[in-house]
């Protein structure tokens, strides 16, 4: 039934190293902020390759950019696979960057074989997936499944007092097209795992079938400040003490809920002397899990935890919630296919939860959607020294054209 | 045998009152430090004061001022008393300025009872007790002692490039006088105890058996940064949480060594950001004893602790030294001068050990010493709102006074 096309491993991997030039750094890694010219030019090439291959480039609003490949039936929604050319500012080469180059790939692929699908297919580069220059991140997928507005995209400003919609009609890439108004009838993504679990398990593919809720939280934990020489150990409200016994309950809870996680990633103790015992100690907290309920339940025990810790060092916790994402699932028809697709290319593969957010998880909110992980060396990310085999990368964007051809199959 | 001397309560306090102007701030503490021109002020003061009182006021080269009242037998050395007048940038009225006072208070009452003692009576102000301007603390007495040069001290710097040697000319407490050159029979020195042992226990007088021993480190614990949302917590190397073991075992390590004491006073967490897992973590250790060699113990007890706890979440820890300052045990014949001087006035008195250094530390080196506690309000010190009682500080210097006397009683 579905056709035998292979993706060019080589083809790929120059795309790859040939766009990394465009804001490469001499480390190896990327700089190329979302909205810079470093963007524009990345977008401009990407628009040219698109338009080679007979696609039509539509860009919205958002700036988002939507090439789509004609199929039989133009009624049809499109198939489509994205994800972003954007880069943290000391980026790597793959982040975001494959799910694109495999998608175009792919593209080239069909165009290459002359195989024309039933449904139109769909290439995307979302707009400033990273937040590193405006925050939050995941705009332009945000604003196409309506979870920001338009406004609100474009008044976020960067360091230099720029709003995001003067970096937008800036570089030219403001277009017509409503945020949304081009539906999909799935979105696949593919995307490095960022994480370790892959290599670890030598796995070639993750399956990922969601993405897990997150809550993240400001601590403070309050004692009393006294001199590190005179105040014996029984007399201490010591801030830190409560804090690390809190944090060893923390890790513990966390491997009680597995695969829950929960960290903290900033601390200070005040008033931060080496002869004081801190009377404060503030701190970020981390929490994560497939699942919403069991999420709410780790969270009451870390709380618990920090509670009664707090108590023993006759201090108080305060633990007040600074952000909240809900555990967005994938569709289960969309994940069937990667899982499919893996299993027909014969690598080795297993379902993952995705543990960071992905443009995937708002296009999720408006139509079926999966992503398809690829391992990436020591689960490095964010850095320059970001890497993937040339294998991995063919694999990942081998599985993403087949999930597609077989989500074109179904009709 | 011992005359009865009482010492005036009330001119003390007013005494207490009246220099806290000098630099007082509008919190109610005092704002001098060393060699300022509040430090210049206090210390004519001081001078004025003791000249009144038919002392002669010598000041050595470090600036260390020595009131003293002549005895029956000018051949023998002086019996000192003594402490300091300045403060830290937001001290309080009784950090060394009590010591100061409360011997003063013992000259006036000697004067005003005609009474002459068989040894020469000195009183001292050592120069920069409190380090706040120019680090290290206790210098004066450290130059007295020969634990510093006369140039290290000098060649200090404060903030704005001024060295400590220029402040002290500015003010013109520059001496001809070699530190050292004035010999002690012994020193006694009262102070608060900066600590809340003896107001917990309801006691008056603290009866100081020495100076505890005082080790510092910096230490840093290694493993590896990741995504707090991709890496699952089997995977991690936390940094932190290694730390958060690690200071639970060593707060068990030091309440196994009672009295023993060990702080962290300063963390960090990099690269420092919510939604990642600390690679390294940055601290500082206090650790003290009053047993060099039971310091000894603890330390390799809470290097194992952080190693062993680096080494289960497959990171390193590094522990470096940064400061030894070996326990100074007192006289035991000024010891127990002070003990029986709280016995003869009837107050509730304990040993104790000093957590913190003082001048009483290096005078220990050159001559027999011993240190009086008086309580303060929660222990607290180093701060606008350091509060004692006048009741307490007229019976530290009462117990002051009574050592004195015993001393030069013995012949």
């Amino acid at each position: 039934m579905l056709p035998n096309l292979t993706i060019d491993s080589r083809r790929l991997w120059e795309m790859l190293m040939e766009t990394a030039r465009i804001g490469g750094t001499p480390k190896g890694g990327i700089r190329r902020l979302t909205l810079s010219d470093e963007d524009r030019r990345v977008r401009d090439w990407f628009r040219a390759e698109c338009e080679a291959l007979g696609c039509t480039v539509h860009v919205d609003t958002a700036g988002n950019m939507i090439a789509i490949r004609p199929g039989k039936d133009n009624a049809r929604k499109p198939i489509a696979m994205g994800s972003h050319l954007d880069t943290q500012p000391t980026g790597g080469k793959f982040d975001g960057v494959l799910g694109v180059l495999a998608g175009l790939e792919a593209m080239k692929t069909l165009h290459q074989a002359g195989y024309e699908t039933q449904s139109p297919i769909a290439l995307i580069n979302w707009t400033n997936e990273e937040g590193a220059r405006f925050s939050p991140s995941m705009v332009g997928s945000a604003v196409y499944a309506g979870a920001l507005t338009q406004a609100q995209m474009d008044a976020c400003k960067d360091r230099d007092g720029v709003t995001q919609g003067e970096a937008l009609d800036a570089i030219g890439y403001r277009g017509t097209v409503a945020p949304g108004a081009i539906g999909f009838a799935a979105y696949f993504e593919l995307h490095i795992e960022q994480g370790p679990v892959l290599e670890e398990e030598g796995r070639t593919i993750g399956i990922v079938n969601g993405v897990q809720a997150i809550k993240w939280f400001t601590g403070q934990i309050t004692g009393r400040e006294s001199h590190a020489g005179t105040t014996p150990m029984t007399y201490r409200r010591d801030a830190l003490s409560a804090f690390a016994e809190a944090v060893v309950a923390m890790r513990q809870i966390a491997l009680d809920h597995a695969p829950g996680m929960a960290t903290v990633g900033i601390v200070s103790a005040e008033p931060g002397s080496p002869n004081i015992v801190p009377g404060t100690v503030k701190f970020t907290l981390d929490t994560r899990h497939p699942s919403n309920e069991v999420l709410g339940e780790m969270v009451a025990k870390i709380r618990t935890a920090f509670e009664e810790a707090a108590t023993r060092h006759k201090g108080v916790a305060d633990i007040q919630p600074l952000q909240d994402s809900p555990a967005q699932p994938f569709d289960a028809t969309c994940v069937a296919m990667v899982r499919q697709a893996a299993e027909k290319i014969g690598v080795s593969a297993r379902e993952l939860t995705s543990g960071a957010g992905h443009d995937a998880m708002y296009t999720a909110r408006v139509c079926p959607s999966a992503m398809i992980f690829v391992p990436c060396a020591e689960g490095l990310s964010h850095n320059e020294t970001e890497s993937a085999t040339q294998d991995d990368c063919a694999a990942g964007a081998q599985v993403l054209l087949e999930a597609v051809l077989a989500y074109d199959a179904r009709g």
